[in-house]
């Protein structure tokens, strides 16, 4: 299966890091074909120009190679920090440019209701955050669960969603790390399992 | 007053770009400050360098002076798309790079509660968007209302917030279009009102 990782943090000794470096050992060992990107190592350009809007717009060739990618995807992972309730902005520039109308949903004609054209049928998102459960879910509303779920999944027609938030980043001890390590190689391994033996945990 | 409007859309002919005018029209009729930004047409960069994440960081140049603008606000009035139920990824860098630690908000010493420090008292956010209000709150969720009232603006201190989107925008004629910047402009005019007549309605 072609799994896209994508990974948004600036700091490359980032738990991010090692988070996305752990689902991508699990995915090598499962026998997937990574489709892999560090976003700040490849400096994405997050600004949707208007140029871009249209749905057979002239797209960058960079963004039009990430389009390409997100249509062969099999699965998704995400892995970002939580940022303001919301991915950082080289993420959200990506979901600006990358699921474009016409690559990742579409529009009825004239109702305005979007169906989803991703094969993709499971995605999962890895988070970091150093604000504790009871306010991230009592005052904040986890804006991230609905962002990443409803709004952008579900409307492309990515139907099994799973999300992991690990905190707090700040206060973790090593032995914490590696635990969460292994809970992100024992989610990467339930959902996209080795492929002599993929039997989906969905569907 | 000093009253920050923030603008976040790439086509200068947007009604994004109408409803920052008719705002500016009206705080400048009311005799405020205005310390406007257009992000877009500035070419604002986003993407906040793992070096700039600190508490007492060296911030580049721009990103200080946009730092100071917040501090001196007494008013916010922030202007975008709803792009995935988040702000575009420029306007979410400008969040992401401006709304720092040590001005906008600190914590609490090892308890990791925010504490905000902005002075602004009030903050509007004006939004366009073409999914319908069912949908947008009934299966996307609205996350816009948590992200800019919970988790951005009531951390920082800014108590009084009022929303408004404007929908569907595709559709709309030139009649409800001069409506809602009639809106617009009754808005800014109820929370900012003539500086001789400062009767705020809050407070």
């Amino acid at each position: 299966m072609n799994i896209l990782t994508i990974l948004a943090h600036p700091d490359p000794g980032s738990f991010n890091h090692a988070i996305a470096q752990a689902a991508v050992e699990q995915l090598k060992i499962n026998g997937h074909n990574i489709l892999f990107h560090d976003l700040y190592q490849e400096k994405f350009v997050p600004n949707l120009p208007a140029s871009e809007i249209p749905k057979n717009a002239f797209v960058d060739p960079a963004i039009k190679k990430h389009c390409e990618e997100l249509v062969q995807a099999d699965g998704i992972i995400i892995v970002h920090p939580n940022w303001w309730g919301q991915p950082p902005a080289i993420l959200k520039g990506w979901v600006d440019r990358v699921i474009r109308p016409g690559i990742a949903y579409e529009f009825k004609d004239g109702e305005g209701v979007p169906i989803g054209l991703l094969k993709a049928k499971t995605a999962i998102v890895f988070n970091t955050s150093n604000t504790c459960k009871e306010r991230e879910n009592n005052i904040f509303l986890d804006p991230l669960e609905t962002i990443w779920n409803n709004c952008i999944f579900y409307l492309c027609g990515v139907k099994n969603f799973y999300r992991k938030m690990f905190r707090i980043i700040v206060a973790s001890s090593d032995l914490q790390r590696k635990l969460w390590l292994d809970k992100v190689k024992k989610t990467v391994n339930k959902y996209y399992p080795e492929l002599n033996n993929s039997e989906l945990p969905f569907d």
